[in-house]
């Protein structure tokens, strides 16, 4: 393997950590989540985080990702947009998943760190993202990092990113950072922006920030519902009007933010697209409450918000 | 499905959580798997809680599990003595292994809550929990909650378990509680025991204390290295002696302690049956270091400790 020394055009933009849907027996949905995939690219995202914190990834079997991702290529949702969410606890499923990803041809992978055991060391999480390279042993994978700490626990520590890029340039491409402190992401910018390590915003809320200090992008939740105005804010972030934009994507997530954010996200899509279905959730998460969701839409409504395109 | 009508005696006594030893490509060695487990009968273990905590068992991939567990009934250890753990993150994933597990004979299964969502609510607990007995749909499942809030940072709540109780009598068949805190373990003895529910303490710390308050033994990841003494306070709780053999375990524990408890329990068994491989930890774990290595086995010496039938 020579690392990092082919490969597309790295991915760049407002990428949607895509919500799963689900039938009625809590079997993923390939039709609706083909479709949403497309309408989210139509809507300008420059990629698609598929398995995600957001995507109630952790919720599904190794065997049923694989099945959606192929799923996904054979609905016409280009491989090269595609980032999925790869990272397990078991060493082994996350080389499975990885693997199957680079195969289809994804632009890269968002890695989590394992998250049953707390308090690992760095020297531990090492050997498993370099384990994962070595044995998916391909130089056309790239590999994103995923810091949320709030979820895993489990830290991405600067010193880690540091060891793991003198080992693999080019192949670890980046991280997304969700700690929800910007002066994290500020030092990861600071440390290695440089070095053409791209650092992606975990939410829209630091987008204008991240794109003035060197970073690429955003990776966002609310990416699902409200892609439109956080895609204008990303191009351009140069200009007058930034803050007014920022402002306005902000004043739209923390309506979403009010409510538990996943349900709260599929309960956004399903009145939109007037597909109750949307609303399930697997176990452990639950659909909002009926007084949820009532002000939820009723405030988006009332924000003027809308999903264009979206009903089909 | 008739729940809880048929099945074999339940276990009770002391459970050991069986360390999972590893090749030097991290792939599991079965047939150490096997031996170790034999010896953890022969050693007076009511049964073998396999996949837990201690077994690095969220390292470990479904395949990998279904593969470890079939290695073992085909190599002599009694499907009787198993209660392998089978909850994971991935409803789908605990169905798989949950079914597995029965189909084999198993005695039960000790199933963690989905652990990535945090704060999640108990009707999606209870979900999660109901989901997989109706899916598994057979009245030879007997399943035992597994309380560890200080890794999973999920809770099993007494409300939670009240709900499983009601819906699944018989089937819910128990609880290990890891929490730490023996007022939650006295509570749950309190609501449940007396009603057919098996509170088993989380370390050997508190069994004295289960067992004269009704509850039916330990899980504990000590039982590894020391599961004779451990079972001799289990059979004689009523002695006289029995605080003297309470207070002789908790000391070998605290020795073990001391060091980062797996790869600790892991470096003993290599020591003791003179074995170097046993020390290899799945990442994110790492073995001790020489140091650690060092003072856990003299310290080990020095009070005496032994593995009796151990080394080959």
């Amino acid at each position: 393997m020579r690392p990092g020394t082919t490969g597309a055009a790295r991915i760049e933009g407002v990428l949607s950590p895509v919500i799963t849907p689900f039938q009625r027996d809590y079997a993923p949905d390939a039709e609706r989540f083909v479709r949403h995939c497309r309408w989210l690219l139509a809507s300008g995202c420059a990629g698609l985080a598929v398995f995600g914190t957001n995507s109630e990834a952790n919720s599904l079997s190794v065997p049923e990702k694989r099945a959606l991702l192929q799923k996904l290529v054979e609905g016409g949702v280009p491989a090269a947009a595609l980032m999925p969410g790869t990272g397990h606890c078991a060493l082994s499923d996350s080389i499975e998943l990885t693997r199957a990803a680079v195969e289809l041809g994804c632009a890269g992978v968002l890695m989590l760190p394992p998250f049953f055991y707390k308090g690992v060391s760095d020297e531990g999480l090492y050997r498993n993202f370099s384990e994962v390279i070595e044995r998916v042993g391909d130089d056309r994978l790239r590999l994103y990092l995923y810091h949320i700490p709030p979820v895993s626990q489990v830290p991405i520590t600067l010193g880690l990113i540091e060891r793991l890029l003198a080992k693999y340039p080019g192949i670890v491409a980046g991280v997304k950072d969700s700690s929800g402190d910007w002066s994290n992401t500020k030092a990861m910018l600071d440390a290695f922006a440089a070095s053409g390590f791209d650092v992606f915003a975990g939410s829209e809320v630091f987008l204008l920030d991240n794109m003035r200090n060197g970073g690429k992008g955003c990776i966002t939740a609310t990416g699902n519902v409200n892609p439109g105005p956080i895609v204008q804010l990303y191009k351009n972030w140069r200009s007058g009007d930034a803050e007014r934009m920022q402002a306005a994507i902000i004043a739209t997530r923390k309506i979403v933010q009010k409510q538990p954010m996943i349900p709260a996200l599929k309960a956004t899509v399903a009145h939109f697209a007037n597909d109750p279905q949307w609303k399930i959730c697997r176990p452990p998460l639950v659909e909002l409450t009926a007084a949820q969701e009532e002000q939820l839409i009723s405030e988006l409504n009332a924000s003027g918000f809308s999903m264009p395109g979206l009903a089909g």
